[in-house]
């Protein structure tokens, strides 16, 4: 063989503590679940798995849709189905811009060849309710408003309940991104009318990465059936998804589903169910308290204003005359324990320290405050 | 809260014995490793694991190629991203057309703007080398070729290294589909002069579903680099996933790669090497030829002339008058032993029998015989 074999061996990774900006902590049964045996994406027990699946993504989301399942790849992917799909060449569409995610939700809809009208806000806060207001008023044809519910490039939190019924007001459909707010803080589907939103399984759910749960309104289907231009891309083209995810009829193949991330995804929304949303919700606001009591305690401060605070996401300045990688390091290397830094125009002046689902725990909290204090030196 | 907690269980997976066209039986091993702590993405362990993959990858690819990585998403991911970079609208792409997988390259091209030639072979049958040397003659201006290599729904095998060269000689790029040859028939691509491939993990690799390694030759890049339009899936676009995969200098943040599944990969890698590939190639032969050998002593014969079959995927013909859905029901159930159906025009005359990476053993051989001779009565 001209490449010949390369001497490596298994990779066994070190034990970390899950605090950044996901993934979270992976509780044992998840992992277990995992690595259960494989079988078929068209047997008739996944299938069934599949169908468990779907009501259980159903009460995460707070939503009756059918059409709620979890895509075969990461929340890019998810987010990605929603805009390839809804968005239609020529289509205007209210783009909310407060952080990174905001940004990318942007270069979607170019891709897409829909026409942008971006309402920028301050990374670090919340959208501007009445610049969204405004913009619809400007752009009475604006077809579609998508916006971040939680912003995990800074940890703020934006009203989705308003938005969503300015939305409705004036005709258009919402794409809302919950990656870092499902299971964390509440995410009300229907009681909210938001028509298409992705998540992400490595966040709130405390599952790996490489799933994104997406949901899809009646009106975001209609909007998708009634389409004149094909859907762009062919693996996130609802119309063909829906032959396999749908369970009506005859199931037909689409793609090979990533079997054994599923049966993890499955168990991680029964330790939700298990648990009750609503103490999930609870248990993440009560983690929040006791780090920003802690983190306060030490002189560190907030990015975002304690209103448009996610719990699940702590966004703290950095200290004067800190080195935010020798910190970072050390914080890995001494303590087994990972926090985020900051993204684009924030790096270098925030950490993101995540309590997202089994990381929001009393636990994870003191191991995190014993170490920023030893790493800080207060 | 409106929608209650569902009662549901863990879901608790039967232990089959994989023989359909993927995903194949998954050693223990990989399952193991898959069920190893949650680190995060960009964690220096991950990242020094990340490049052992990629160097594992360039070992199954046979090739040098610098940009050669996992797609986080299932093949058909994998197929559209090398869609997607290297077709530029009113590209001319020639596809060869002998089974399901050429049709979903033929819709990736028009969904990409391109202008397809289409070459069509019979279902069951190799690409017509002189069909395709005819179609350049016919369109000197052609970009790209496009080709499946290993056909799933058909269990054919084309001549890569041929069409290969015809493609370089008419000054145009490849684009094989690899998905089933991967580690179980040659797949040569520094070789053969292959621009860009796409493979699974979950046939010959006998991983789970979810990842598609892809590899892009120095040609391949450039054109990416020099296209005029920018690439329609974010997603998928080369330009961003290089900062996070290439390794030169600082990686950027693109997406959360799959993590747990990455360990599966890594481990499914050392599998192979471990075994040598050439060992792994005639394994695969050799339980191929044990299979057809008890398969034609029951009457049972081959879609797929013996010079143009994979010995990976045996599509034999059904039976006369036999219940296609009622035996594969019998198999599954009685002897938890899973064969794959035929698909579009071959639905209800074939069946699909794999020997993939870990099924590709003479006790598989032996559980499928035995319980086709028990089906089939004879």
């Amino acid at each position: 063989m001209s490449v010949t074999a390369p001497t490596i061996t298994s990779f066994l990774p070190p034990h970390r503590t899950l605090m950044g900006p996901g993934p979270s902590d992976v509780p044992q049964r998840i992992l277990d679940a995992m690595a259960r045996p494989t079988i078929g994406h068209l047997d008739p027990a996944f299938t069934d798995m599949m169908e468990q699946t779907k009501t259980l993504l159903r009460y995460a989301f707070q939503t009756e849709n059918k059409l709620t399942f979890p895509v075969s790849g990461p929340g890019s992917v998810g987010m990605e189905t929603c805009f390839v799909n809804l968005v239609e060449p020529g289509d205007k569409v209210i783009v909310c811009s407060n952080g990174v995610f905001g940004g990318r939700m942007l270069e979607n809809v170019k891709r897409c060849g829909g026409v942008p009208i971006v309402v920028e806000d301050a990374w670090g806060r919340a959208v501007d309710v009445a610049k969204v207001e405004a913009a619809f008023m400007a752009h009475p044809d604006t077809k579609i408003l998508a916006f971040v519910h939680a912003e995990t490039s800074t940890g703020a939190q934006s009203d989705a309940a308003t938005l969503a019924a300015i939305a409705r007001k004036h005709g258009a459909l919402t794409i809302m991104d919950c990656v870092t707010s499902l299971g964390g803080t509440p995410v009300l589907i229907d009681a909210w009318g938001i028509d298409a939103a992705y998540s992400g399984s490595q966040k709130c759910l405390s599952c790996t990465p490489g799933l994104s749960p997406v949901t899809f309104s009646e009106r975001a289907i209609e909007k998708v059936r009634a389409r004149t231009t094909p859907v762009q891309s062919w693996f996130m083209d609802l119309n063909l998804v829906l032959g396999y995810w749908s369970g009506e009829g005859k199931r037909t193949y689409h793609h090979t589903a990533p079997i054994n991330p599923l049966y993890g995804l499955h168990e991680a929304l029964l330790i939700l169910a298990e648990e009750g949303i609503e103490k999930a919700w609870a248990r993440h606001r009560t983690m929040h308290e006791a780090l920003k009591h802690g983190l306060e305690g030490m002189g560190l401060s907030f990015l975002v204003p304690s209103d448009e605070r996610l719990p699940q996401l702590n966004s703290v300045l950095l200290p004067e005359g800190i080195d935010d990688a020798a910190c970072r390091a050390r914080l890995l290397n001494e303590f087994n324990l990972e926090i985020g830094a900051g993204l684009g125009a924030l790096a270098g002046k925030i950490w993101r320290i995540g309590l997202m689902g089994a990381s929001a725990s009393q636990k994870n909290v003191d191991t995190c405050l014993k170490a920023m204090a030893a790493v800080l030196a207060v």
